[in-house]
């Protein structure tokens, strides 16, 4: 062993034992891996269990999945902000302001704080299997994530690590109520179409992530590793007309390109008239989302990323907190 | 020329000019192909403009695309009955009723009617560009299917025959209401989403359709030919369990096999538990509009077909009709 690895052991980030799992489907009603594999658990919940700690399933928008929607009123997957979790309830508020807040009282407050949270969504956009992060802090799913990509099986979609940096302060994802958490964004899978690949994939990754689970509970240290995470840099829309109506579309030399370097001068878009649009970056980014149906109304053509090489500290269970045998 | 090929020829079917053509995009209101043609159209309609017709796009559901939902009350595509189209307007009426009364008025009835309707489509199935007649009677889609098959440049997405064969009186299809028809249906596409490839290819297959009609019109016989057509036998539910949800999703062995053939004891379903489930059929069927997003509300986990080989008559002009040069 080096110094530096040593040094790297020395410093290892010490976490707290993971009691209690949620894993959500459905957030969106109509990402149909997350909603099948949350239906089927909600009624054969045995596949969730560990040795170590309690994991359950949740529907988390059962009305969008009723109605096989992205949403009601308002899409979910952006209503954990403080504003609206703090807010006293209205009559007039959108069906998922008042679903937000009913999630984040039973997973998200106090002595109800769960320790790791999974989100399960798909895209439309070849994305293989995105393992999206939202703190560059959580130290934990890092290292979920890498044995995610060390681990799991079949590689037919392959695992990218995605990191949408911000501060916990503007997080509004279903995914900061917890104290850890992992969102898996599966595709290409159409909206309402339930994929046997995809969600075989889906449901392979969630049991190798509770593996890992047990496996830090019942004290594994896990060692300090390197890795490249995709970063996002900034959002592109859609070409537009003075009226604001999209005037161009994906380039087919863009389309399914997601994670593929983009260099300066590559055509993006292109108009009904087969004019060529260029990306006018000065430097390569890493396109993701590309054509994401969802994100026409948020006025996202594609997510600009940037590839960043991340050295990572070792993972163990703080001392003293091993499991000690039985539930809690 | 064989005696038999003089006969065919002999038997030719004679069909009057085609003066009037209408383009129907978005009847389906997040099949983004025919969206977006039928917009970018409806601003530039040069591209649509031949010597011996006048051809005009319509957005059929226009308050479905503003929404980019399938429809806004009913399936549009299904309220073309005579029942729905002889009755009263009422209040309560869905708007996809008065918007079919509406269409019905302007393209299809009394001297109105409109010779020649293309309905563009896309599915979220492996259909490639899927050529859908609902008459076996007219000549004049067969002939014109057959010259996109033999003339359209591309083959990365091929072209299939399909007939739903339905009498007259109980079809419901916006196709139903001119006097010659064809649905383009072009997949796999997501709903929500324009790829450029499938865009380029449909806009291909229209201009071919209409060079084919220009050619009609000007006196050209196209001569009597063989071809293989796949008709519509039966519509297969997904196994649902006693309350009557899903209980099985497509096997990953049928998912994007659309047009290949099925025989029996090939698996088509899985549960979530693993158990594979066999086609039980006793023949070999094509199935198409496999796991199609949205046929799960229509209970259609696919469509089975039989492959039928046809002798077509030739195809001309009607006596004397010829195209004087000027636009009617």
């Amino acid at each position: 062993m080096t110094r530096r690895e040593k040094e790297m052991l020395n410093s290892a980030c010490q976490c707290s034992l993971v009691s209690r799992v949620v894993i959500f489907g459905g957030t969106h009603g109509n990402e149909m891996s997350g909603v099948a594999l949350a239906k089927h658990w909600l009624k054969e919940p045995s596949e969730l269990q560990r040795k170590t700690f309690v994991a359950e399933p949740c529907l988390a928008n059962p009305l969008a999945v009723e109605k096989c929607v992205r949403y009601v009123d308002s899409d979910l997957n952006r209503c954990f902000s403080e504003e609206i979790l703090r807010s006293p309830e209205s009559e007039s508020d959108p069906y998922e302001f008042i679903r937000a807040r009913e999630l984040y009282q039973k997973y998200g407050s106090g002595s109800c704080l769960y320790d790791f949270i999974f989100d399960l969504h798909n895209t439309t956009s070849h994305m293989g299997a995105t393992l999206l992060r939202c703190s560059a802090d959580d130290i934990m799913s890092l290292h979920l994530a890498n044995y995610l990509q060390s681990s799991s099986g079949s590689q037919s979609m392959p695992c990218y690590n995605y990191l949408i940096d911000i501060p916990k302060k503007d997080n509004v994802y279903l995914q900061n109520i917890g104290k850890h958490s992992l969102c898996l964004e599966l595709g290409p899978q159409p909206q309402g179409v339930t994929r046997a690949d995809v969600l075989s994939r889906m449901r392979e990754l969630v049991n190798c992530g509770l593996d890992f689970i047990d496996l830090f509970n019942q004290g594994k240290e896990f060692p300090s590793f390197e890795t490249d995470i995709y970063r996002v840099l900034s959002r592109v829309d859609y070409p537009r007309d003075s009226d604001g109506e999209i005037s161009a579309i994906v380039h087919s030399g863009l389309q399914d390109k997601d994670y593929v370097p983009l260099k300066p001068g590559h055509p993006i878009f292109t108009t009904m008239n087969g004019e060529d649009l260029l990306y006018d970056g000065e430097t390569v980014v890493y396109p993701t989302f590309i054509n994401e149906a969802a994100y026409y109304e948020k006025k996202v053509a594609f997510i600009s990323t940037e590839k960043v090489h991340l050295k990572v500290p070792a993972l163990k269970l703080e001392t003293g907190a091993e499991h000690n045998g039985t539930l809690q």
